[in-house]
């Protein structure tokens, strides 16, 4: 499944770039910039500017990497149970473990707070390219060119919250060719009304995670409240009564996180050869420590499970990636194609500057590959709190424009519901990874560094963690906010052990930020030539890399071939009986007692999951399928493990989405779960 | 517990040093070399020739890593199950998996005969220290004296072999200071007469696995055989009444694999930064490759199973090994006597010159360190058979002494049982395997390196090893020794996919053997340097580092205090009952049938497991603890994670050695497992 692991790619900078050698229904398109032309040619739909509007209101994000939609007009929100998962969590306790057991609220009174969820929903557009581009200039050093940007793009937040109230956030497209102003509404009262036991949510586990024919209910349901009431809802998505057909063309409006189709072959060898084996290994290093925190008993099996589930989604994601990286023939069109256009950009003396851009990444690559695995990898939750904590009151002694991004104003409100979460911090675990973490930086430093042994203060990584863990009172809120509240004396004063050790670590984390920023800027600068060169050979009409912003992707529902076998594009209510069947003795293949209970009640011919070429990636996760009428026909949940490669290239020959069917979702909330209330709500 | 995949360190080259500050029970003794004084000013105890040659006898080795003891005249041999486990797994089917539900020959014609174990008891030790030193010269560069050295073992070995019959074996002591030949009697016919379930043998699973107190019967029983009956065998251990009292000595007579004690500190830093984080990171990325082809059902759970533990206790093992090194304390001893050591030598000019040898040491480390990751990990079992055919066809064309050792005269037979074992090899699990190896080798070298092309001809990992995989025909037995036979040219013309593979490959494998070979030859010369020094500094009486041949440990049995608690020496029978009840819902602690049906009938008072302070390391599993009259008192299956460092330095504070009670075996055997007849052969 796609999840917000996906993000730990964000490590290594936001880059995004153009692809306009678009096969079949290849395109992540932007909702202001859409291919009308295109749609019309191939399907014959031509989406009013009304149908575009609705659908993108109708559209919410979640701030842990998420996608959804509004499907009532009383705030009823639709994503997948593996994104509501991280809420479902932080709301379950030993004795009520949702994830387990699952939940209903039979009331609006029953409906669970989430501690610390942020929904957005996109309202407005602008163009800002020119203000921003206008402010950078190419005598400007990179140091003065990051500097430069940051304050601008501060600036212009800062002005569309004050002026619209509304969260405003620069997202960068065309890898800095484009710069658009996203602006959304917020909902942070955001409670749990439904969701299924984790046994059918994430039927077949890790085994069938990826894979397809697949069986799995990966839905919850959400209400967004505002002053204690569920929030009126203007924009949302009808309840289409059959689903979609076969071949029928299906639209998916969501916010896939980010794919690096024209990262340069040096970007893309960098990748095959050293980042993506780096993290491989160090999500390795993490699922095994999870697993292992997990073998205390079945409390830490469950404190541990969300991370796990995660990592180990994470961790097969990349392999595919990786796997399409390793295969001679999938990089050959890529690497014959970038050959093509460095040659025409040669050809012409007007472009030809712009191959300069070329260079630049082969070198900024060359300085990524220097820092991997060179930083300090210190973290757990209440570490990474201390650090915000120190990070946050020296950034604010200098004015909003000259922080660092996260810290600047126009982002505070999201910032600080994270950082006074109340959701459950486990200390044991928390003591775990930041046990690990210390030993893996004595890895990466090496021992006789002093940083390292400063971190150590005389002690073993596992004594030195169950030290600070036991000195440590971050996790009262309250301590926080006070410290918050003290400002630089606080912590200058503060004589909590991991506040403490976050002043030792955050110069380096300082020094690794600037480089990282540098090389980001040097990538911006040098992906906007190429961004320029693109759209002067082979045109304008293409779509940006993801940026976890609202796209449009589309393609018909439709099979495929495997091994000789002709995959179908659906699948039945009824298979589910069979896959359990097939895998006996399997843990992860046992549907719940909710389900054999309701057996002879439900309608097994009722599709459950189906496929589609449309081009999604992670990040649309729980993002909305819907057919011409602009109705709901399904819920994305995952991509089969031939479109993980797309992150690089996409295909369509047996890449595809996968979608839990609308009437599945329908048919489990009134046969299984008895939840006639939401389905009266529905599309209402 | 300690498992013969401890020997994946022997990558690094196999060192020994010697160590004569011992700690109160530290040691590792030499039988021909034992601490006659020592002991009898510790314990009062003066072991007799005849009382150290009966035990010496009363051993065995068993060729995967493991150690055990003869137990009756009738051939009946005792070892740990882990050790045994090996060969259960090798005679487990899907429809008879021995792992599960253990194995009980009622009468010998039901003893199952072992695929490939061979069984070496020692019966003799020369020192060849003078014919070895006088074949290499200070003269000579280290190409010559990798050769000269192999030279005259090859032939020290095969004239032994050639006189006596007996398996002929030069071992490297003191790092190079001594030479000792040791001489076997082989068993190959060997058979398994008794396994409990795995549930009770590694009861507590890989949660339990190197802590302490633990309540598992890690103890499987075989029978050796000679001319398809039962060997008559003249020494064997008499099974004590009792077992051993609190306090008292026991000893252990076993087969310590490796201990690195005198490594030089850079020798050890670049275990603790480099070597160690390394292998843990090959050996989670294998853990998780098992887990997920355990995946697609049970069966593939049984076929991976031996493996995992394997890979999983190896990981754990190694994991407290490098939390000791990145222990501040642990290591200020070591660096400071390290010094007090170079300070004697440079202050006495005959000693002087020896002082090279730290900087020989980490110039070779140096050059490990480059080596680390570079090479080759094409990996599976059917190729492994593949590159040794290659490998031996080449070799065969050469003088014995001149070959690599392992394909010289005297190991023929040995090596040829492993090659032609008709052990069970798993094409689906091989392929796996074989893939993941392949994307490693392309990780490590770099996709675009001219072998990885050449392995990779075209296709991806997977796609490869699936051709690789379907083409072979090495499955076969007759097959491989149809290839043997035909010699150099056979190999020349095969067309088998995983030959052509292997002959692709051999070529690097043989370039990193080659650097492999001369940095431990540079090696050996400098740690007899280091030895000659030290026996000058500090005197002769010590032992070498373990090297996988016979040693003798001692020490009380005693308990120790750990987070101000103090565990006692003794479990009972009883408390695997509290263990199960205080562990419900996890898996690994879910004792057998058999055992909850014996319960009213066992004696639960009986002594389960103990520990005691006796100096051991991995490949003593299934080494016999003796009392002073030689009798069985215990059977060696674990050390505590505290003992883990003793790698690197042995600690009595809180390491021990955990042994299961050899009265615990006996009312097992009786109560639970109704084996009356191989109770009564005990000692008979």
């Amino acid at each position: 499944m796609f999840r917000p692991l996906v993000f730990l790619s964000l490590l290594f900078g936001v880059m995004m770039q153009i692809s306009n050698y678009a096969k079949a229904d290849e395109g992540m398109w932007l909702f202001n910039d859409l291919p009308t032309k295109l749609l019309k040619e191939r399907y014959g739909f031509e989406p009013s500017r009304a149908w575009a509007e609705h659908l993108m209101k109708s559209c919410v994000r979640f701030n842990v990497g998420g996608s959804a939609s509004f499907i009532s007009s009383t705030g009823l929100v639709l994503t997948n149970h593996h994104v509501g998962s991280d809420t479902l969590y932080k709301l379950s306790t030993p004795e009520r473990n949702i994830m387990d057991v699952g939940f209903l609220a039979q009331s609006n009174d029953q409906e669970l707070k989430a501690p610390d969820l942020e929904l957005n929903q996109l309202v407005d557009i602008k163009d800002v390219t020119a203000e921003i581009q206008g402010a950078v200039t190419d005598e400007m050093t990179t140091e003065q060119a990051v500097a430069a940007r940051r304050a601008i793009i501060a600036k212009i937040e800062k002005s569309a919250l004050d002026e619209t109230g509304l969260k405003s956030t620069v997202t960068t497209l065309y890898g800095g060719g484009r710069y658009h102003l996203y602006q959304y509404k917020k909902y942070t009262d955001v409670r749990l009304v439904w969701a299924p036991e984790t046994a059918i949510a994430f039927f077949g586990g890790d085994a069938d995670n990826f894979e397809y024919p697949r069986y799995c209910l990966d839905a919850c349901i959400f209400r967004v409240y505002e002053h204690e009431k569920p929030a009126k809802i203007e924009h949302f998505l009808q309840w289409s009564e059959t689903g979609p057909k076969e071949n029928d063309v299906a639209f998916v409006a969501g916010n896939p996180g980010r794919t690096s189709r024209i990262f340069t072959m040096d970007a893309i060898k960098f990748q095959r050869d050293l980042s993506l084996p780096y993290v491989m290994n160090s999500l390795r290093r993490r699922e095994i420590l999870l697993q292992q925190y997990g073998l205390r008993g079945p409390e830490q099996v469950r404190r541990a499970r969300d991370d796990l589930f995660g990592v180990q989604n994470s961790r097969k994601a990349r392999l595919g990636m990786l796997a399409g990286l390793q295969d001679p023939q999938v990089l050959s069109d890529k690497s014959a194609a970038e050959k093509d256009l460095l040659a025409a950009i040669n050809a012409d003396p007007k472009l030809k500057p712009l191959a300069s851009a070329w260079q630049t990444i082969s070198e900024t690559t060359a300085k990524r590959a220097e820092q991997l695995g060179k930083g300090s990898a210190v973290n757990s939750q209440l570490f990474g709190i201390a650090l915000e904590l120190v990070q946050m009151a020296e950034e604010d002694q200098k004015p909003s424009g000259e922080r660092l991004p996260q810290f600047a104003d126009a982002g505070r409100e999201s910032l600080l519901q994270q950082l006074y979460s109340e959701a459950p911090i486990y200390l044991d675990l928390d003591q775990v990874l930041l046990a690990d973490s210390i030993a893996k930086t004595l890895e990466q430093r090496g021992f006789d560094d002093s940083l390292s042994q400063e971190i150590l203060a005389g002690k073993g990584p596992a004594d030195r963690a169950a030290e600070l863990m036991s000195g440590t009172e971050l996790l009262s809120v309250e301590n926080r906010k006070k410290i918050a509240a003290g400002g630089i004396d606080a912590i200058k004063d503060s004589k909590d052990p991991l506040i403490q050790l976050a002043k030792i670590v955050n110069p380096e984390v300082r020094r690794v930020r600037t480089i990282t920023d540098q090389l980001d800027e040097q990538d911006k600068q040098a992906y906007a030539k190429i961004a320029e060169a693109r759209f002067a050979v082979e045109g304008t009409s293409s779509y940006p890399d993801a940026t976890f912003t609202l796209r449009l992707a589309f393609g018909p529902v439709m099979g495929y071939e495997q091994n000789g076998q002709q995959i179908p594009a659906w699948t039945k209510i009824g298979g589910a009986f069979e896959h359990e069947q097939k895998h006996q003795g399997q843990a992860d293949y046992v549907l719940p007692a909710s389900w054999k209970k309701a057996e002879a009640s439900l309608t097994k011919s009722t599709p459950f999951n189906f496929v589609s070429t449309a081009d999604i990636i992670g990040g649309n996760s729980g993002s909305p399928v819907v057919n011409r009428a602009g109705e709901l026909v399904g819920l994305i949940f995952d991509g089969n493990v031939q479109s993980l490669s797309g992150n690089y290239i996409y295909t369509d020959k047996q890449a595809r989405s996968v979608s839990v069917h609308s009437s599945a979702i329908r048919e489990a909330l009134q046969t299984v779960y008895g939840a006639d209330g939401i389905v009266k709500e529905l599309g209402k």
